[in-house]
């Protein structure tokens, strides 16, 4: 990192999945600040308009298209502009090495995880969104880290909460840390209304706008289980002292408990621009004027309840995979990312992701020969196995355990 | 201090109000990390069965009792247990001069002001629970603190939380600060009603047991304005970045607003040990096994709402000394006292405490000819004048404006 001390440090930065949600909420920080970034590099995915549009924005040096078919248009947007353009795999995992003082980390889905690992083998602060990269491949992650001295920001409103207000220099005085949930769309249904919820069901989430797979991960809790496991990784926190509390208004984001009595928490409006802008800053603040003020008095009431794994069993499955540890949280992963699709491509219940999720997991760990897992290779494997297996449960299993009629 | 780093050093600690409430609190997180702390001098008022028995405990050096009269008696208590006793005012101040890595300043009133100022001269760290000393010795106090690069921690409940949550290295990016009140026993109460109230109402705090002054200064809100002072002295926040929030459940001590969009809270179930074990382990942790640990799930619900100014004037007039500064405050707090003493001996009503208080600063105010105010002693002589002109008014004045017929 440049100088931090004064606050008045300019950061180069990286911005790996820079046309998703988080590459929107990315961009309005680095514009409120404009002074403290100087962006190298701007990675998409397949959205080359909206990715030379930002790149002019930002004045960023180099515009990434992951999809090498959109290179020839991504230069055709960008020709005369003095931005580089480059294309495909090779040219994203390059772009996460290349020298930055922070590389933003949110590319979606397991392609996230090797440009990640690229950015920290480089000893670059990497700025993490990617849920992936963390829960597949955490114990791979975080040993090369602190192999190379590099710190990983949490970008998640949980984990960024906790990050806030997670002491490390007493952490042999943290009892617990909390991940609040918002509990979904159908935290007040019964299950017999669960088991039969449609696509748009699922997709309408109570408090914050992101994608289909995440919105659909709320409704499970699944995406409170994954990050939990994430958690469990950044904090080195052991499974039993990781709690989450249902929070249906999204206002505390996460909490750290002390052996004093202390509870430390984060609270803001759910809107990731927070988050975001405090890990760019970290240790000093930046601003976010586009975020609106938290006025507790105006929202009046913040509740809290005890999830339930009876309606929620992803979570429960989640918290089973973490302490199995090894290759289960990636096989979670893989497992719930075929099942959701299934789901919305119509092939199952809503229910029955925890059903195909389940069986995966059991069918995996029961051929599992205690199979070493302890590099990239290994959780790249896990995932493809997870992936494989839920795929055959759909195909070929599900109509026996509950799939629709 | 001493070794802070490793969290293994060993603090010599003197405390002065040794056989209070807050002294009572402290006296469990001293037993509870024995190894951690050196106990120099305990210094109590009169109560010197409790002094003596409670030197024993913590193994002191000596023993102080304020009230001369008491020296014999607590010589006898403590013979023969090596523990060295002393007595009357100056050995008071010469125990909080003494050096120590932490001085405990608990002791009620005005009292408490100079001993206070007294640690701070001598260079040593301060843990303040004297709401008297930053009230009304404020510029004074903290102008002393930074000339002899002395932190002041705060002990109270709300004080603490916030400097727990408050990153003084960002204070350029902090937009507020928020203190959190009960609301008292009188928050749902209408204006009529309130008017009436009786000791034994006002004594009826729903969530802490504390002193019968500070109780009743909870019930007129009193308390919360003197805290509010406090915090614009402590962390040097202007008056209008400072907010009041009822919370009725008293979990949420205090909260520090970012620029980003944060808002970082402290906190935990209503319990004096924690911020108390906090301040004495700062920068690191302590254990405080006795208390209770928050459980939001539990707990339910957390509610917040906007102070009523009309209903209870004290807040609004300890905003307007606090607008005013240098005399002010003082005034405000030697009011407060003389009034709310009136009140206790049945001389008025409880909603003439507010009456007698806004009287006392009209007079005081129009009759200053901007005196100085910079020193220890026009600190008193504020105190003074403001205790003198208050118990005139309830002497001669308050029967025409609102006294009980």
């Amino acid at each position: 990192m440049g100088e931090m001390v004064d606050g008045n440090d300019t950061r180069t930065i990286a911005i790996l999945g820079a046309t998703g949600s988080i590459g929107d909420s990315t961009a309005d920080i680095v514009l409120a600040n404009r002074d403290r970034f100087h962006v190298t590099t701007l990675v998409g995915h397949s959205n080359v308009d909206k990715l030379a549009a930002r790149a002019k924005a930002l004045r960023a040096e180099r515009a990434v298209v992951a999809d090498e078919r959109h290179h020839q248009k991504l230069k055709d947007l960008l020709a005369g502009t003095g931005i580089d353009v480059a294309a495909g795999r090779r040219a994203v995992i390059a772009s996460a090495a290349e020298a930055a003082d922070l590389v933003v980390c949110a590319m979606v889905g397991s392609p996230g995880i090797e440009p990640a690992m690229a950015a920290i083998e480089a000893g670059n602060t990497v700025a993490l969104a990617n849920k992936e990269a963390l829960v597949c491949a955490g114990p791979v992650m975080m040993k090369l880290a602190a192999q190379k001295g590099v710190r990983i920001l949490p970008l998640d409103s949980e984990h960024n909460a906790l990050f806030q207000v997670f002491e490390d220099t007493n952490r042999s005085h943290i009892e617990a840390i909390t991940v609040t949930a918002s509990g979904g769309p159908f935290r007040t249904w019964d299950a017999e209304r669960i088991r039969s919820a449609t696509l748009s069901d699922a997709l309408n989430h109570p408090n914050w706008t992101m994608g289909q797979k995440v919105t659909i991960d709320s409704a499970t809790l699944a995406n409170k289980g994954l990050e939990v496991i994430e958690a469990h990784h950044l904090f080195a926190m052991s499974p039993d002292a990781i709690k989450v509390v249902v929070h249906p208004q999204s206002i505390v984001h996460g909490m750290v408990h002390y052996a004093d009595g202390s509870v430390l928490a984060q609270l803001g409006m759910p809107d990731m621009r927070t988050p975001i802008a405090a890990a760019l800053a970290w240790p000093n603040r930046y601003q976010a004027p586009q975020v609106e003020r938290l006025d507790l008095a105006t929202l009046s009431t913040l509740s809290f309840e005890r999830p339930d794994l009876e309606r929620f069993p992803m979570l429960g499955l989640a918290f089973d995979a973490m302490r199995e540890g090894a290759a289960a949280p990636a096989l979670f992963n893989a497992a719930n990312e075929a099942a959701v699709t299934a789901f919305v491509e119509g092939k199952c219940a809503f229910s029955d992701i925890a059903t195909i999720v389940a069986m995966t997991m059991d069918q995996a760990l029961a051929a599992s020969t205690s199979r070493p897992f302890a590099s990239l290779e290994d959780v790249l494997s896990a995932d493809q196995n997870g992936q494989r297996l839920a795929n055959a449960i759909v195909d070929d299993q599900l109509h026996g355990v509950g799939a629709p009629s």
